[in-house]
């Protein structure tokens, strides 16, 4: 009894520590949904994406241990993933067909539901803190192109020149895309201004959800958009409701193909499947990525935790760079189908 | 009992002719909502509104009256508002800090749950026919800036110099703006980077919602944005889900304090809580601006058609300019809270 007692009084003493019981979640990132492959992944490049994505839990974790917000870990760990050229998001994002890098990110705070975004920036080095600028010193949510720019200047971020955002690998993947664009312009019969279809020029963008000490959720996606983009075009990274959203109950981040996200409303839509239908944070996220969004025709993955530290992780692509940490600090790390 | 034969028969007929049961609505609109008071309009001033708002609801019943699809009246809709300087969309949008007029406007289609929307346009002379350009010519759903102007020149819309969407209302509107924001600046304690808080200046946003004859819905904004605005800021209107969302069950125009409406996902927030808890059309619209958006220190309306038939329009400002039409044409606008 005195036995039970001691063990009870432990178990307590444990949860207290970080606000919730041991094993639960306390953060989760992705770095992308989309073809890929073991069979076309060599063991360096699976090793350089397997530390990065450590590297970014690690910079979130540190800081929830710490007892800081969700938000400061949120933008810490996508921070990590804009300064690597492994990521669709900052430095290695992808090309417009212009020959430009533009780049989108938003951040949403669960527990005030503030929220910031910015779209089609060239010269901030992490777009996600200018997102949060946005949400912190100003009195707007969403700003886009040169006007985001100037705010971001203003209030203090760094601003680099274009060409920090060129990567050799991005400009390839441009050429090829270029390519193929034309090719598929010839075969196009319905007429139609754009012709690009391929799954694989639309993913890559990173996100991050955490749970802090006090319970609050906060939710981050950043990118650079699809390969070969044209006439200025906005996914749903930057768009509150559809790539990125959080509230007292759930945090979500998608990545994929960003117009089947925005017109699902994806990621306020799993919030709301909770709340109102009562669905788990496994089966709402579940009924968008296996269901809703494929059913249009759209496809990629989402990551979302809810208030409970209970996490979903689901897509519908080959892979999806991906990985987790629990409150008492173990982290896991997942590409393929596992 | 024949006599009742006859009149099941003749009620059947008259529903048959427009697919549903007559005094239901066809199609809602806005004009705006804000500080609308009886006591500081003119009668020629608040003739003009009426006079444009039924031109308006017209256009798009005449449309659904032949058959056409409600896109096409939500679109119509919307060109007479655009083209009248009353309204703060396309000729009478607003100015921006620097003078210009940026314009954003967005549809989508209840039935396909296909969308299109355009954000900080200033040569388009009608956004809400670009935004259904890029819905139904692109790949995409969202396009911003001189991207998406390109885009609509090449799909064929008309485009005007920016000068055509200059009138001396809204130029001495921005003149107000510039010194109450110097003002407000100076006492701004905070420190935040921008001091503007009048919410005069953020409304004027028109939309529809519309039912066609095979029940299916469609939604439309546009907008100038608010007066002064700064660093390329983009409110609800373009943002799918936010200020414009249509699916199946309910189409939603939103008009207001932007940034309220994207943070509390303001459109779908209605289409789920009728679909996820059951509630009607008018309980979740009031839900929304009655409590969510005010909770948070904002302030607008919106107008909710269902695929019955069933109206919502609910505002928290002291009016807002809207209008209804029935499916044997009767045509209601209102201005103040009657």
């Amino acid at each position: 009894m005195k036995f039970i007692r001691v063990l009870f009084l432990f178990s307590f003493l444990v949860q207290g520590a970080f606000g919730q019981a041991p094993g639960k979640y306390v953060m989760v990132i992705h770095g992308g949904a989309g073809t890929i492959l073991k069979s076309s992944m060599t063991p360096e490049r699976e090793k350089a994406y397997r530390d990065e994505l450590t590297k970014a839990l690690q910079a979130g974790y540190k800081l929830l241990k710490a007892g800081k917000p969700s938000l400061d870990a949120v933008e810490a760990a996508i921070r990590v993933m804009e300064d690597s050229p492994l990521f669709n998001a900052g430095k290695g994002a992808v090309f417009t067909n212009e020959g430009r890098n533009e780049l989108d990110a938003a951040i949403m705070d669960g527990k005030s539901l503030a929220a910031g975004s910015v779209a089609g920036v060239t010269t901030i080095r992490n777009p996600i803190s200018s997102a949060r600028a946005v949400m912190e010193k100003s009195e707007h949510v969403m700003m886009v192109g040169a006007g985001a720019e100037k705010f971001a200047k203003e209030a203090g971020l760094e601003i680099v020149d274009p060409k920090y955002f060129w990567t050799e690998d991005r400009w390839k993947g441009l050429l090829k895309a270029r390519r193929d664009d034309s090719v598929k312009n010839l075969q196009n019969k319905k007429g139609g201004l754009l012709g690009t279809g391929n799954h694989d020029y639309k993913f890559g963008t990173v996100g991050a959800v955490a749970l802090d000490k006090n319970g609050n959720l906060a939710a981050g996606t950043s990118t650079g958009g699809m390969t070969n983009k044209k006439f200025g075009r906005v996914g749903d990274a930057p768009i509150i409701g559809a790539g990125t959203y959080a509230n007292k109950l759930v945090g979500i981040s998608c990545t994929g193909w960003g117009e089947f996200f925005i017109r699902n409303v994806v990621a306020h839509d799993v919030a709301a499947l909770m709340e109102y239908k009562g669905l788990s944070v496994k089966d709402a996220a579940n009924e968008l990525i296996m269901k809703k969004v494929p059913n249009l025709g759209g496809d990629g993955g989402l990551i979302a935790l809810d208030k409970d530290g209970n996490v979903a992780m689901p897509f519908n692509t080959a892979g999806m760079y991906r990985g987790t940490v629990t409150r008492d600090g173990k982290i896991e790390v997942l590409i393929y189908k596992d």
